[in-house]
């Protein structure tokens, strides 16, 4: 059975827990209750200060296309812990709440809410694994991108790791979050045909391997692709055989078709030291336009490294690295209950309370708030606030610390922008599918409105999420009252 | 448009160079020409000895269902560099070549071969990157899982990483790996639907904040679960809260249901000063039966740490670490040319040479076999050979090490049993499919036969791969053959 370009049914992908959960919701009489949850991160993965959200549209389809099949439905009566009529309900599901999140391609921070679900609780709970798995995946990867971007500066990125992804989705919405983190393209087709990221690609040794020796392989490759003609010098000797036969293989073949060569790719050895004897041997030989790709296993540390020794390097390539974010592999999303219902309409506010304070939620139905100032156009905090807060930005206002709720500043002359933006209302879509470049030039916008010091590698600056006076206010007097509680 | 339990179209989850390259040979007038390909790996993640190969099951519905469908065909006509010519010769495409491969749940050791290609060389590149993914991906988990489980010794372990893979396919492939590996089962539905992994689960922190209290919340479980009642007891205080108030749900509700309570579960704080107190209270409570679980952040080194202190824990669930393999997060296997095949037959061996000695190829088209000690019945080397070599098991036999080709071993009273086993035919499936409790005691049955030092955590020993005497003479032939021409 094939399915080309079909929507994944990724509806059983959830933990038992999830349905365990909603048969107990559904038999005490709480199928109806409205309640809403938040997905927030806690801490940004490499150290970094912010991280980029991804993998809203990825979510929106699942969603979208939530439908338990027989099938399913004849698995969880075999697990046996589920009863005929809540798996008639399961049968009927469908997701009718209301979503709201951050855009793709969003700079965001630690503890402020990407995505908020008003639903009823089950469909809040049954959604819960695939959301998280969606959102965590690529905004690990979008964030691992726009590091390895940040470090290169001004010289591009193309993501290269299919192969070393964990399975096939990590390759393919991996190669789309890579894109929106910065990287200039893929490697990956999949990810061309159905995203539009830019591919790019170039040989493997075992090209050159086939061939009588690595002229004729060159030959042979820029024969078929004279536009095109990109080779990797490293299978024999780079600066002895590699690039001599590079450079012949340009004046025979390529220049001849009236085309001017793209590049070569170095895979081994020292990157710093073959790229700059590399551009000497193409300069010299009136390739100046030729550019120089490196790639293996090429980190943040090693694209400063090589940039500190001035490799000549135009292109990096990368792997394993970027697919899977192996510095710090895991973005550490939660799915959180915040706020109940009631039947009235009232909202009763939430909490988590721990013995560690960073993980104490932030309570209620929330609105967030980029604040930037008018006179550099700079973010200077982001803002939750209790949801249809009012914010004068008229006046000096008064923010406060989420943890150290003793911890206050005051902001003037600023504007105030919504970041969650509607999804869906009452099950349905209410948001438009943007195009990978819209969320990638989204990207580019707001992070240009960030301070190059919280958008440092290393040791970036403190950008505060913080929480208006009202919000603060709830806060503290759940956490009083839970203290008093436990006396 | 829905696709539940359908196959997944994988066909262009290529590299773009793959089909770069196979336009190139294809008007190189070289479509036809035979060539083998070894995939293996060069090191073991976390510093082990060995792996635990998976994924097969996956490389074989992949290849079987590989099909470009008239929408890959004009994307990859919008890419503009491959000719109306070839895109046809696409449009046919099918794999018809042979494939040998080492059996799910085998352990495997570095630069041996996990599958051999011999196919028309655009065949053998159109299956690399899907390839790559599959078997890279689940190795990593299965390898990781089973760290984790010789770790926890007989304490068994349930996956419980789904929200924080890498997309849905690190879940669902990840669970099976998982369990492949040696873990007790899953909380992940899908994998339980489609592969037959033991499902898991208990509840949500929000189940508890969604009640007046938790005492009402563990009651409504019970109500709904009487027969599986698992509790998660960490949500306001352990001790003096969710454990007193777990047992007195035992007592009210599911005993007088005619039930054993099965477990509660411990996410937060110290796990081994929780877990003895824990024990204690159950005990006198008359739930000695009842099974401690404990998760949050669990690896090798804490299970290990918690064993050591006692701990009372008589379930692990891991997450994030499992799931992901957040510790050595990536599984490098390759794929590298080893032979041609010539019209007449004859095969002519390639091998890759590096100036880092290890990166050095394996040549030819080989066998792979494990060499037990017939008295012990334990491996004592894997053995590759020049494909059709017979070994006299009843004589001493000399083994040589791949890298250091001066040392050599002499094993004698051994018996000798082939690892790659015919996957495919001409292009057909000859191998049957498994069903993963097979795979799994597989798994174990090879682990059995290893020795204890092999299967260390911490600093292993070394597992011999070595060459026979007439492999040995190729290579080394072949070395100082390369090495006479860079004189």
């Amino acid at each position: 059975m094939k399915n080309n370009n079909a929507v994944r049914d990724m509806t059983m992908l959830m933990d038992l827990y999830e349905m365990t959960m909603s048969m107990g919701y559904f038999q005490s009489g709480m199928a109806d209750q409205i309640v809403y949850f938040d997905m927030f991160f806690r801490r940004t993965p490499d150290g970094g200060a912010m991280a980029i959200a991804a993998g809203l549209e990825q979510l929106i389809e699942f969603i979208e296309n939530m439908k338990f099949e027989e099938s399913d439905i004849d698995y969880l009566r075999s697990v046996g812990i589920h009863d005929e009529k809540f798996l008639d309900y399961v049968r009927n599901f469908q997701f009718k709440g209301d979503i709201w999140a951050v855009e793709e391609g969003t700079p965001v921070f630690p503890r402020e809410p990407l995505v908020t679900v008003r639903a009823n609780v089950i469909e809040a709970q049954l959604i819960e694994t695939t959301l998280l798995v969606l959102i965590n995946h690529q905004s690990l990867i979008a964030t691992k991108s726009n590091r390895l971007v940040r470090a290169a500066q001004d010289i591009p990125i193309v993501e290269f790791g299919a192969r070393r992804a964990q399975g096939a989705d990590a390759a393919y919405l991996g190669a789309r979050a890579a894109y929106i983190g910065g990287c200039a393209g893929t490697s990956n087709l999949m990810a061309g045909r159905d995203f539009g990221v830019p591919v790019f690609g170039t040989m493997a040794h075992s090209w050159i391997q086939l061939f009588d020796d690595e002229y004729e392989a060159f030959k042979a490759y820029a024969t078929s692709y004279p536009a095109s003609t990109a080779l990797l010098v490293d299978t024999y000797n780079t600066l002895q055989s590699g690039i001599p036969n590079a450079i012949r293989v340009f004046d025979e073949v390529v220049v001849p078709s009236g085309h001017r060569p793209l590049s070569i790719r170095l895979d081994s050895g020292d990157l710093a030291y073959l790229s700059k004897k590399a551009r000497v041997m193409l300069d010299e030989a009136g390739y100046e336009d030729v550019k120089i790709m490196a790639s293996n296993a090429i980190e943040e540390e090693t694209i400063k490294a090589l940039r500190d020794q001035d490799a000549e390097i135009d292109i990096f390539g990368i792997g394993e690295k970027l697919i899977t974010a192996s510095s710090d592999a895991v973005f550490g999303g939660v799915y959180k209950l915040v706020a109940v219902e009631h039947e009235d309409g009232t909202i009763e506010p939430k909490i988590k309370i721990s013995e560690n304070v960073e993980k104490i939620t932030n309570p209620h139905f929330k609105d967030l708030y980029r604040l930037y100032d008018k006179k550099t156009g700079k973010a200077l905090a982001d803002l939750m606030t209790i949801h249809g807060e009012k914010i004068d930005t008229s006046q000096p206002y008064e923010l406060f610390d989420p943890v150290y709720t003793w911890k206050k500043t005051v902001i003037e002359e600023f504007e105030a922008k919504p970041l969650l933006v509607p999804i869906f209302k009452g099950g349905k879509r209410v948001y438009p599918k943007k195009t990978i470049e819209e969320i990638r030039a989204y990207r580019e916008e707001e992070e240009a409105r960030l301070w190059d010091g919280v958008k440092r590698i290393v040791h970036p600056h403190k950008y505060f999420v913080d929480l208006s006076l009202p919000l603060w206010k709830v806060k503290n007097d759940m956490l009083t009252g839970h203290a008093d509680r436990v006396k």
